[in-house]
């Protein structure tokens, strides 16, 4: 199994062709391969993946769990209000949260995030470059 | 493929059948093929689908959005949490928002929608006579 | 004496003049002929009226009580804070709200109507054709 | 001139014929006489005007400050906004306000007046008693 | 038993000694009295009763639902947080509520109250006037 | 001594007179007799008792509280601000908190509890049976 | 069918792995076979399940509401933003809402529950135990 | 036509008899003759109108929109309300907002302006001589 | 009579028995021997009593009022909520405020005191120490 | 020593290279420059200085107030939070405050001022300008 | 080094001459003369500081922190604000907060303290002699 | 000069000595030594500060706005407060606002940045090695 899971909710299957001016113009396929193969440079395995589905998540995240494996998770929306995620996620070991803009600088709503108060580190508004710091991050802890 | 998707959110399905006092007699299988006449008599082909599953709604989104179609769209519940599916409809050309009962004169929460700020246009409590007057919008904006 | 009263508030009458690029170009008194047309296809004899002045709006109102006719009524910004008119609309025995613009997507404070929880039916966003659809609503209520 | 002006505000002229089962079945004509009569009995004449137009009203506040007489003021749905009939009265040298339902078990909105702070007292839910109630506490405060 | 209790709270028994630029200079035993001779002279057997005691209030207020007779209640600073009292109130067939001062020109907390909501009447400011002015409104129920 | 002591607060003497539409008619006298009867089931000896007066009820509970012995408390509307009452119920080894109709369906204030916190288990909405769960609950508690 | 159904949200498929020291260590296939033994003791066949999934809870509940059987609600965060859930939860004849944790000792948003306005009944903090109360609250609703 | 108007709103033609000791003893015949003055030494006609009716204001502001003449407006208390008042003025190629008084030293609701986010310029506490820096102000841009 | 009432509230009989990490073990009556002769250190008479109920503590701020004598007050959890023994507090010549714990580092509620306002001194969070520190403050007001 | 100081807060040293959209491309040392000369013609020894450090700020305001001269403030940021700065200002024996650009068409967090309750006057969005206002006022002032 | 620094923020230099209705009419030069003898009575060496720089309140505090002695802190309008010296004087083994006024009397911002929650005391109000209560409560503390 | 400042704000000197447990045992010094030679294996010149001088820390902002350099600032808890620290930000070409604990887990006035709407990045809670990811991110920016 992977060392690391990179779990992506609603609406980041769409990267590329997302408002593009705010997410960029590479595909999640695209930013799959690049993920995967940071984690090779870094020494971990690294599998990621993307749904629209909640249950799934959280499907996701009880295997993470299992697994004892720590996560980088860019929620989506979801962020924002499910609770049901938030619950999942304190069950996993350790997890970074990503979001590629910077939530800050936009709506009021984006503001606030179910997932920040059980993270490990939380990443804003770097782009997708912040899954890279995410993983180094992962990365990092594993060496202590 | 359908000029205009109709996107009915969750218990919509049990029209006919839920709260007869203020959401009609008529079930969801009479209100599609009532708006599929409505359509073809504005010269515009109609597909009306129900979803209790936020992903099933936020990937008919998706499929708007790829097809470049409008929608017309009652969330249901969904109006008042649902960022993801208010992210989702941000990628649609056009959308007209629908709410069969007067939501400002029930619960306090029902008069915040998450998806009215990015709408085309918005109609609340004419019934099921809204979705005829949606589609008779969304083809004048045709016209144009 | 009319079937339908439309009745439009504070600087309503500077249609075609105020911020061409919220309102469009039609003038008032284009409009006005516009809905009389509009009621005449529907079998309703239609009698439009604008007024800067509170007093004149509520005199409205109560002659619609009296008549026991219905109303289309775009309050203006009225529709924020005059108390008054919402109480008087409150006798009228239906009315439509009709804003041209989507106020959801505007100042926060447009976002609160005292106009909401009283109407009929609210039609929000769809520019001038807000008003014949908001005229078709009422036709189709004399039917039932 | 009058020794009290009464002073009624939107829709009051409606009373007789507005939601009986809260206004009660009595025109404005007829509480004017009434309160005529009342104030004849307690050695006071008494004026009985009713406005929809703040512009008057203010007008009236005005005359009483210049007469310095107390006034007896309902002023209906301004109660809750109109800070420009709240200046006015803080000039009349002393004005009792009146509702005749009670605010407090109605909206949430009728429970704050900008008339009660500068009020020499305030009679709320004893129905057109409550007019007479602020005859007799005038005429009480002539005898002091 | 009386036709009606005049019912005070906490402190009230300071009357004439508490803040006499707020309260005037009339003792609470006064005050009894002028109301037993108000109550005569509308025909009607008044009881005035005063305590620094929640329970002996709720006591007093159930003594007079099971009699069935209307208050007069000035239930003090418990107005603002006494819910126990406000519940109590609530059996009682009618009461009417008195503040000697204008409550709304003062602190913000006693703006307030716990038993608006469910009161016959509410009369404040009118000074210790405004219980003669509660009892006439009681008398002119009973007259209904 | 009793092994479980309930304790009802104001108005709950009342019970069978007070709003039997939410409350039944089953007097307080009643109940206690029910209660005590429902412990022997359970090998609990109950003591049923009510006050209207705050300091009688903190009185009991720091009689539980030397005693070590649970509570089963209806602390009735100084559930939501009788602080006092909270500090108290604080020294007691562990607490039910009862309401016999769900405040959560009722007026706003009733949603919010001082109690609720330290409560041991909450039981809400279910009836006068409330109580006799409370007691099955503490039973059940005691086998562990 | 089943006479009750005993419904989970998300996360409480986790039972025995989650937070024991909240939860407990009992697994909820352990849960479900308890009450299925409960539910014997009671005279009622109860059917328990669990999912992680919103649509299914939904589609749950339209069971329940077109077979007419009560419902054991423990929605899980579900709880404190699926309006979804708590429309579909109202079409059901009665349900009462469990939680296992006194939600009210943990974090604020916890602390509202979208469930609680429609509930038969609310048992919070009993531990698993607080199933077994639910169950013996339904059971004598029946034998009313 | 005049190069400026100076709009003064309810109340300010009592200026010289309200409150002299917040709005001094200057009657408004007499700041009108003296902005006049002020004009002239600055090379601008000025007129100055006063008016207790809302759609006065609201015609005047359109007659300055028309004519493309910039604005001094002392709205009074419709500065904290009328939103009708602040879309007229957003018509008008610029607008000074003054107040004679220091309304951040007064009341709480008299803090917020619904004119200020579309002014050109805002001055406030200056007295009287307040009316002459927007003239100097408006002067000012003219040479620019 | 006693030259300084010190008057502890709810609770606070139950000093050495209630959270003793928080109220140390000292106990009320140990607290009172040691006030009192603190007092006699300071020159005056101190008397110290305790109450769990509302209308004890505002008949002795009555007593202090009508002997003009100061009062070291510890409300305990009424500080919260009491408005009737803020009022009572607000006739005494001199009040301080003692608080044994730091409020401000406990719960969000206990950081609000109805007492304060008034007082002539507020000493907080110095343990049993602060009502000693209260004396030496009353002592040191009456050499001035 | 100088008739009047005008003191400029953070970052105004950056005039000329900060946002030259908002804040016009004039640098400090010119608009020092150009306010003595503005002094000069009204009869008035101006100086003007700047710093990025609060005690500076407090200094120079407590050498305003020894010397008991007037000043003219803008306190850029500290305007939003720096209650030391009130204080000091408080001491001055008056002062206007100054704000370049229309912070009320900006952040929230701008409309709100520690400075304006305590200030002789506010100029508000009139650019450099508004300083030249200021001072006007303040010669006006002293003329009185 | 001193057994106990007494730390003054900003503008309580100008003791003596601000507001000396407030504040008194002692210099800070005599308070700090006064308090030096106070600690002498109590057997502390005491060194009294004051700045109007955050930076060098901060650094005093560093340098308590390092020497591990505790402090007696009025951080004037910091207190309201200064997180950064709310940072730092948590470093400190211990500090008394002190307010030369009632705090709570004066305007709503001057309630809220960011030192109060770490505080080991806090005294309010007790004018220049809450220092030597605050010292007086240090000692204490010295000898347990 | 350097191709990136790090700039540290109040109580960051102490790193190393301030709460171990939440900041770590690294000193300044040696983080500063650690960053300077993570930039060298970046190929970029780093330069770390720190100050607890609000105006020090502003005049590093205007000197990296003059070069045009990229920072990483950990304004401790001026981030939130310090809107002039805030507005000196604006100016820098691009900023990665740092904190090293996870900010979110932590007081409620933690959670508020006034850096946040401004930034280039943001990275929270990833401890020291936040500064490396911060770095990183700026360099990854330059080869764009």
């Amino acid at each position: 199994m992977a060392d690391v899971l990179v779990l992506n909710g609603p609406n980041l299957g769409r990267l590329g062709r997302r408002q593009p001016e705010i997410y960029g113009a590479t595909t999640h396929a695209e930013l799959a391969d690049h993920l995967v193969e940071t984690g090779r440079g870094l020494g971990l395995v690294v599998e990621v993946r993307q749904t629209d589905a909640e249950h799934e998540m959280i499907g996701w995240l009880h295997e993470a769990a299992d697994a004892s494996i720590p996560v980088v998770i860019n929620a989506g929306a979801w962020t924002h209000y499910s609770r049901a995620i938030g619950d999942a996620a304190a069950m996993v070991p350790a997890y970074v949260e990503v979001h590629i803009s910077n939530v800050h600088a936009r709506e009021q709503w984006r503001h606030v995030s179910v997932l920040s108060a059980g993270a490990t580190g939380i990443i804003v508004g770097c782009g997708l470059g912040g899954y890279d710091l995410a993983l180094a991050h992962l990365a990092s802890l594993r060496q202590d």
